[in-house]
């Protein structure tokens, strides 16, 4: 058990700030009180512990309140990429089997069309319903799910437990190091795990999250000048950004700002150059939904002399290499610890997240004679665009329902900007434009999913046993 | 199940300093190396996973070495206080039913004539044997134990497993911050919970223990002021001494010192404001072996406005008065958490620590309309003596078997120096000088609880069941 973490960080540090956003603020102490009003309020809706929603809304105060009134309440949140067509939030709202749909006002026109919603309005101006307090958290509870495909092209619905999310905030903390004046700027997506992750921490170290709805290259580099912020989390095209605004500008980093934490995949050395030249340090990391955030990190100091490597694990994590003779050979990694979901919920629920303890990533890996992780083929030829994971299959399957379609393979394309871009082989068995099977996908697909080329083609690569050779696709592009 | 931390520690961090000692220092690497091999050493004594053994030795190298040495292999270690008597080791070792004695040469004289031992050279250079590493830790597995008095004066000992360290660590980390440059002086005792803990967080944060065999006023004031360590613990007494060094010599806190943290009870609040002047941070604690270091904390900020207080509890911890109406009347403290002992060894192995998962200390207080903590009257009356734990029912046990006496009632004394020193009561049956009580007390007791005064009385104050009333013997004093 663990106490509910509104209270007791509200408790603690009832005057320190928790939240801000652009002018705004709110101590923990407010953001408490919000979270009772609202779960009283929900509990209008006969929403209560142990039921699951669905949060759709923008990166604003109210869904980080909307999020906390759940957590004080022990509903479960199903995040949903507002990112995703109405077709793919469809199957996540179906397969997470939710009693509610909250959706902000803005972003309702992306449900589905006959999909029941309450608006965000309409639970804060509800008429809350007086209930009682949950003091502890159980461990195993679930927070958050989030949603991501694999191999099979059908996004699985990941739980993130209590136990999951502080110990990966603890471990972030022996590893990072921690003061009592940090402040987290927030700009990535909070529903996923790099953006939710940080109000996690945020809870459990006492410290302000500075919210930004999008993206802000300006603000962004003058708040990390002037040292308003400590840590930020980034993918690489941010970090380029970031950099090339404060290099025209002649900024440089404030001694206060600690870190940049640089997720989804490797950061090209010229960056990590151009980064020590504005004396921004930059900490990469690699994780996955499936292990709350981060589970290795290579430091700044290391970063040059390791430069492609994932780095060490945290403290309580551990990683090791599968189906190799050695680990410094090339295997499967596989991951332990506190951190790593105990499974999935909807279809997949009755399929074991874990063998012996271990997740096994899909990805392909290896460490070096010190034990620093090297990445080197994503799981399920995973495709990694400006952070957003793209799984080939999910985009070929969506492809093969289109009647002029007999084959469809999918791989990853390199991009200067976003890393990489997807891009589809397509073997038609009738005519058909190229046009007509994009406009096709755009009704299904989210659209940093959409194949940036389709090329028509003879036949797929295939192996002996008839089975997609997507790596052979990459060499086509060559 | 968590990762063996001397391993994962050298794994991730080898090139840190862990320790240093004088002018010798040994990276994390270096202390895993020779935890190893001190573990294979000891397998050549038979000592083994699981297995008990008890240690002795002043607070050098070679104990942290044996320390991590056990650590390694799983051994659970009885802690001596190398300030007890003959006959109160005696007792522990016993009670403990441990394997082996372990003892530094320097100290062996102190052990009871008819036990077993093995030096501490003997280990050294014995002959290794080839062991299996053990990757895990068990979360419930005992690393320490340590015996800690109550009502009754017989001593019990209390178990500090894997668990209990780590979530101690981690949420002072939570709560105090945490640099990758910090270092933390260790003068206060290892064989008490007070500098024990300071060895764990060592090793979870990757921190170096910078460790004094004595505490050494002038050493120690020279370090804080160059900021070569960063965290001290210390008792009211030694922060004092520390106080008037650096007001006599003109010294201040470097700005790379975070704070004093200070136990054994509330440090005066002149103390504090000398303290203010020398830019000396001082966050007072409140903890016991039971959860294995502070479970409480006031910080530097709070200290004025709240003098007296022991602050609040750290954020995995719970506070609660039960016995009274409210929680802001006095009542007995209890404590919940993942650093709370599940329980005793021994002769006391039996009796169930917790009640419904909660740590009934025993000590009296209250918390404030904020939820601060105050504690005004500790467990068994106990006396806290320069940050020694002196529990009266233990001396009272002496006096009642010296043959001359009838009844015996002891209680503390306010003292300048050491905050409190125990006297005596005494009702005898036939004559019997003080000196021949001192010196029977001598040989049973450790120097430090000798009572500083044993005062003959005609009767002790009691209650209506006959119960001695030892806090109607603090106004016999007055």
């Amino acid at each position: 058990m663990q106490p509910n973490w509104l209270a007791q960080r509200s408790y603690l540090t009832p005057n320190r700030i928790g939240l801000s956003y652009y002018q705004e603020k709110w101590t923990f102490k407010e953001l408490y009180e919000e979270a009772v009003r609202i779960a009283e309020k929900l509990a209008a809706f006969h929403l209560h512990k142990g039921d699951r929603i669905a949060l759709l809304a923008p990166s604003r105060p109210e869904l980080i309140l909307m999020i906390y009134g759940c957590m004080e309440r022990g509903i479960e949140i199903v995040l949903l990429n507002g990112r995703l067509s109405p077709y793919e939030l469809q199957y996540q709202i179906q397969d997470a089997e939710v009693k509610a749909v909250l959706v902000h006002e803005e972003e309702k026109q992306k449900l589905p069309e006959d999909v029941e919603y309450i608006l965000f309005t309409e639970v804060f101006h509800a008429e809350g319903v007086e209930i009682e307090a949950v003091e502890e958290w159980d461990d195993e509870a679930t927070i958050s799910i989030m949603y991501t495909s694999g191999t099979t092209g059908f996004p699985k619905g990941v739980r993130q437990t209590v136990r999951n999310h502080s110990s990966s905030a603890i471990s972030s903390a022996l590893n990072l190091g921690l003061k009592e004046d940090d402040v987290w700027l927030c700009t990535v997506p909070i529903f996923h795990i790099s953006g939710f992750s940080i109000l996690m921490r945020s809870l459990l170290y006492g410290m302000q999250v500075r919210l930004y709805e999008k993206f802000d290259v300006t603000l962004c580099a003058a708040e990390i000048a002037q040292g308003l912020v400590t840590r930020m989390s980034a993918v690489a095209v941010m970090l380029e950004r970031v950099l090339s605004y404060m290099e025209e500008h002649g900024l440089k980093a404030h001694p206060n700002f600690s870190s940049i934490l640089a997720g989804g995949g490797p950061v090209p050395v010229d960056y990590l150059k151009r980064a020590e030249r504005l004396q921004l340090q930059v900490v990469q990391t690699y994780g996955m939904t499936e292990t709350s955030s981060q589970t290795a990190t290579l430091s700044s100091e290391d970063a040059m002399q390791k430069a492609g490597s994932a780095g060490k694990p945290l403290f309580f994590n551990q990683i090791r290499i599968e189906g190799s003779k050695k680990p410094t050979d090339e295997g499967e990694i596989c991951i332990r610890g506190p951190h790593v979901t105990p499974g999935y919920i909807g279809r997949f629920a009755t399929r074991p997240a874990l063998d012996a303890g271990w997740l096994k990533t899909g990805d392909i890996g290896y460490l070096d004679e010190e034990g620093y992780l090297y990445v080197i083929d994503r799981r399920a030829d995973l495709i990694i665009s400006g952070g957003e994971n793209i799984y080939p299959a999910e985009i070929e399957n969506v492809l093969l329902a289109h009647p002029a379609v007999k084959e469809a393979g999918v791989c990853g394309m390199d991009d200067s900007v976003w890393g990489q871009v997807p891009v589809a082989f397509v073997v038609l068995k009738k005519e058909a434009a190229a046009e007509e099977l994009l406009s096709f996908c755009k009704m299904r697909l989210a659209s940093y999913k959409l194949p940036k080329n389709i090329i028509f083609i003879d036949e797929l690569p295939r192996n002996g046993s008839n089975k997609l050779v997507r790596r052979k696709l990459k060499e086509l592009l060559q």
